[in-house]
């Protein structure tokens, strides 16, 4: 019997010696490598937080101590540890979730993976924690170097300074890496204290050792309550980047070095305050492929060789992102006033070639959303005409610079939003299914949804075109639909993709969802019920022609892969009524709920976003019903037509 | 002739002395304190900033070097010195605008008031004029202490302090106080340096001065252009805070000192990279009344007089903040769980009686949104239920926190959004306009807007009881609406205001504007028509008996101060048509523009949100129309009624 399989809970650790911590670690690095190939999943950042994870559970009492992991991609550890070891359906329904969730375990704290939120948790937590007479309890937070360019860690480090009537333990699991290398001044100086040759020494801890350091040395001395006797790392005082907002400062510790982890986690615990901890970790540890891959050290994996690294994926069609990624190059060659910005995602989100192709055309910020878009206007209004790359799902964070900053100044900001609509096996926070209803209430914004390769190329240029205005190009994960020829392109950009002799139900598909609106008049047809379905290209505004063709048919179906609540269909609806069009609009899209890990097919299936359900829905309506239908104020006669109600639906 | 208004330009101020320039401050204040006591607008913190504004003038060539005021509240000197002297209508219709206005003035770049924005724009200006060959072009920075509070400004320091090739300075206002005392570890760091003796002592500049800091003083002298000789501000090397960013550092000086600061912003000038200038100012120099209130030192104020400070506002009848910081004391005495918190505006949010009655169940959190919400999303986890207190067009800054740290985590968080809806005089970027269609799409969300005072105590009542979702209570700037009694309260909570008994028109009033929908209603009578009108208090979810009435109605009516897009009219149009309920909706709000400063009322008038306009649009319709109405599918005659369409509208 191994040691992992003998682990049940985080208590399970007490009874180990330091021996048997460093048998678990390689344990666990085996477990991971070999599961972890076979479904995909977080790989390098788990095996870069091992020791760091076992020292943690084994010196704090989860979930008496709650541990609030920052991202959350780097929790499988945490999960081996608190008795989740079954990982064969790892980010699939019904298997365990890529990220803590709180109906696995009491000891899953945050679910969402946008970074930088951590802090805030903890402060929160530990304050009501002290209010409320449990200050024995320790609260844990364990934040990423990358995270920490998130001005909300400023923000929390800014508050839990002011209040040091707290058990707050901030764990920095520092691997110089957010995707990759970490950007900025901070990232800089972590790196000189990295690298600096001291923090690899060991020496025996002593009042002397803190008494070096000044008040603050001396303080933390005051700080340790007995019982931490013996191995301690060097602790120099490299506190000066946060040592102006008085939060105490540990490290840096080897965070692979179990003994020494241990040793410092138990100060930090007995320290009475807020205190920070700086372990130096490698992302990828202990796996050569992970640590031999510069690019990202095998950050997020899909089927790979355990043994080579290898992918077991299929050569895999070409992606939007790779699309999105040439014809950037593209433009770039055309103009010169086009630059690219990214979220500490440079790859992730097709910026690469870019890079390459123009090194200095191309700003990575850091996992900064906020400041990616205010800057963004603030380039544009120097002249030039940013491409934000970013996934659909952290654009949430910066509605406020999307209104104020961009549109609000007429900057002309493309925004081109990876990963939009349902993700699948990422969970709740990233699915990229809020951004078309919280940027449709963005005065003069332009939003254009590509449903195939040809689409996505000509709309980006589209976009880069427009010089007085935020427009956005979104596009899901995963491989580019196939290509769905114009019948017919209208005079405002509209594409008509089927026409019908007997106009019944207009179909408007958004984007990928033009295909299952094509299948969808193939069943109706057969049927007897003609549908025309269009591709309005630029979604908002409402085009034009859109009402014109609504007018003349006798029921409006827009799919969209966004929350149906507030979204485009929503809006077309709304314009109808506005142009005295009252033909009636039933808008198909995600349900207003957060929907967890599955494939992205079974997402839509439950949704009751495929051709099947939607023709079987709109022929049980035409067939079903017996009162005349809304009609729009143009029209003259009272058709004999049946009415399209949702309740009629079976 | 006074120099003040011989002043046409910024250039005007090269040819005058020192002494002429300390004139001219004087006239400036006498100016600021003689007209905004006459129109009200932000006073305390333009007293502040003058002799920082006309050194700022003097040494950079605005708009040649593009000035960046963070916040904005803070320009109106910046104005006076750039060819705008007519204050007479500032802040009404026609008149200045309270805060930089592109187009009043190529001198104004960021028209929005959200703070912490303009390091990111400062960023992006420069590194776009550096990219296109303008390399020799400054951009400034003006962002207050208060404002360093905000994340972004972490961010943008971060990314700033990457790139060196450009002409960037940051002018740090430094006087303590966002609206009230800044907090935070930041705060008490600003306010150690602030405080130190040295800063005062002024001494003649040399290289040994520079020399005495090490290689980054070396660095500073070196930046030292020849042509800055005598008196200089002894630089002390207080740049820890930001100084492992990699950001040079100017300071701490007198902020009211025009030679030092010219010298200081000259040496800053030719630095020819990034470099933070640290002024010290006092809000409220000069003008005794202001500096005598210690709660906000006249930040913003109405009419007052110019000589004791005193308001000359009428008595003021009980606004929505009293009423709310009333009840929220009550609630507090009953829960002891309850807290509150605020972002940097514990005053104007209403929060001060709770804090004078609790000290210790209240956070400040700075002029940080984002941690706000997250970190009450952590005090709910801790069994506590925070009410956090903001303004609805600062709610915008933290959508991702209130969707991904509350809602999905089952956080029972309140929201309280003052100076929701439309606002008025403070222009775009103070509107609460967009508040209720950005958090109708979260889901689980409960949204509560009051008709009146009894309707703010009861709703808050309600919405601090549910404990496993956020839920938000959202009310106007100024005076509460006069109460309007119940007729009926339905099952669901849905307030019937009037009944008829012809149910033609359904009157859905959205907080306060159910006073213009009682008002249409007796216009209605009076032409014969019979109209309902309720109160559905919670806006989101929509209620059943919403749906129920809407039935029974031929035309529902939504009336909201929000935007029209998106909004809560269209939610109710959605959930109607998914109950297959086919009344016509006409939601009427706010368009979806971005709207100058006017007065509220002026604001909703152009917006057609008036008793008279909307009455005479619908007997338009009402009379005018031939066509059978849309009509659900519960009703099985074809009522012989006219057709309500928008574009029958005169």
């Amino acid at each position: 019997m191994s040691l992992l399989s003998s682990i049940t809970g985080p208590r399970d650790l007490d009874a180990l010696s330091i021996d048997q911590l460093e048998q678990l670690a390689d344990e666990v690095r085996g477990f991971l490598v070999e599961n972890v190939s076979r479904t995909g999943g977080h790989l390098g950042p788990n095996l870069g937080v091992v020791e760091l994870t076992i020292a943690l559970h084994r010196v704090f009492d989860s979930p008496h101590d709650p541990i609030v992991f920052d991202t959350g991609h780097q929790s499988y550890v945490h999960k081996l540890l608190t008795g989740r070891q079954d990982f064969t359906g790892l980010r699939t329904r019904g298997g365990l979730a890529g990220y803590p969730q709180r109906s696995e375990s009491p000891h899953d704290v945050v679910e969402s993976s946008h970074a930088s939120s951590s802090l805030s948790w903890a402060d929160g937590v530990s304050r009501a924690l002290t209010r409320t007479g449990r200050k024995d309890r320790h609260v844990v937070a364990v934040v990423g170097d990358g995270a920490l360019t998130g001005g909300m860690t400023w923000e929390a480090l800014n508050n839990i300074s002011d209040d040091n009537d707290r058990n707050l333990v901030i764990v920095v699991n520092d691997n110089g890496r957010s995707y990759a290398p970490t950007i900025g001044g901070m990232a800089r100086y972590l790196n000189r204290v990295r690298t600096a040759d001291s923090y690899r020494t060991l020496h025996r801890g002593s009042d002397t050792l803190f008494r070096r350091f000044g008040p603050a040395g001396r303080a933390m001395y005051r700080g340790i309550r007995g019982g931490t006797h013996g191995f301690l790392s060097r602790f120099t005082n490299n506190a000066a980047l946060y040592s102006n907002l008085d939060i105490k400062y540990l490290g840096p510790v080897d965070g692979h070095d179990l003994a020494t982890l241990l040793e410092t986690l138990e100060l930090a615990k007995s320290y009475g305050a807020p205190v920070i901890v700086h372990a130096i970790t490698e992302k990828g540890r202990g796996y050569a492929p992970a640590l031999e891959d510069e690019a990202d050290q095998f950050h997020a994996v899909g089927k790979i060789d355990p043994v080579t690294g290898e992918s077991l994926g299929g050569s895999g069609g070409k992606a939007w992102t790779d699309v999105f990624a040439d014809e950037l190059v593209t433009v770039g060659e055309e103009r010169s006033d086009v630059i690219a910005m990214t979220a500490a995602m440079l790859r992730p989100t097709g910026l690469l070639p870019f890079a390459q192709r123009f090194p200095d055309r191309v700003y990575d910020v850091g996992i900064a959303e906020q400041h990616a878009v205010a800057s963004a206007a603030g380039l544009a209004f120097g002249g030039l005409h940013p491409v934000v790359a970013i996934y659909a799902t952290f654009m949430n964070r910066a509605f406020d610079q999307v209104l104020m900053d961009v549109a609000l100044h007429k900057a002309g900001v493309t925004f081109v939003l990876d990963r939009a609509g349902v993700t699948g096996p990422d969970g709740p926070s990233h699915h990229g299914i809020w951004d078309l209803a919280m940027l449709q209430i963005v005065p003069h914004i332009r939003i254009a949804v590509p449903r195939d390769e040809a689409r996505l190329r000509e709309e980006l240029r589209e976009a880069v075109a427009v010089d007085d205005a935020p427009t956005v190009i979104r596009f899901p994960k995963g491989g580019v639909s196939a290509e769905i020829p114009t019948l017919e392109r209208l005079a405002d950009g509209v594409d008509v993709l089927v026409r019908s002799d007997t106009p019944d139900v207009l179909l408007v598909g958004i984007g990928p969802m033009a295909h299952v609106a094509v299948e969808v008049a193939d069943r109706l047809r057969a049927q007897g019920i003609g549908a025309t379905v269009v591709d309005p290209r630029w979604v908002v505004p409402v085009q034009p022609s859109i009402v014109e063709l609504a007018a003349s048919h006798r029921l409006v179906i827009t799919i969209e892969d966004g929350i149906r609540v507030g979204g485009i269909g929503t809006r077309v609806r709304q314009v109808l009524r506005e142009a005295g069009v009252d033909t009636a609009v039933d808008e198909l899209g995600v349900p207003d709920e957060f929907i967890d890990h599955a494939s992205r097919e079974q997402i839509l299936e439950d949704a009751g976003l495929t051709a099947s359900k939607i023709a079987h829905d709109v022929v049980a309506q035409v067939l079903g019903t017996r009162i005349p239908v809304a009609r729009g104020a143009q029209t003259t006669e009272i058709p004999v037509i049946p009415t399209f109600s949702r309740d009629d639906r079976g």
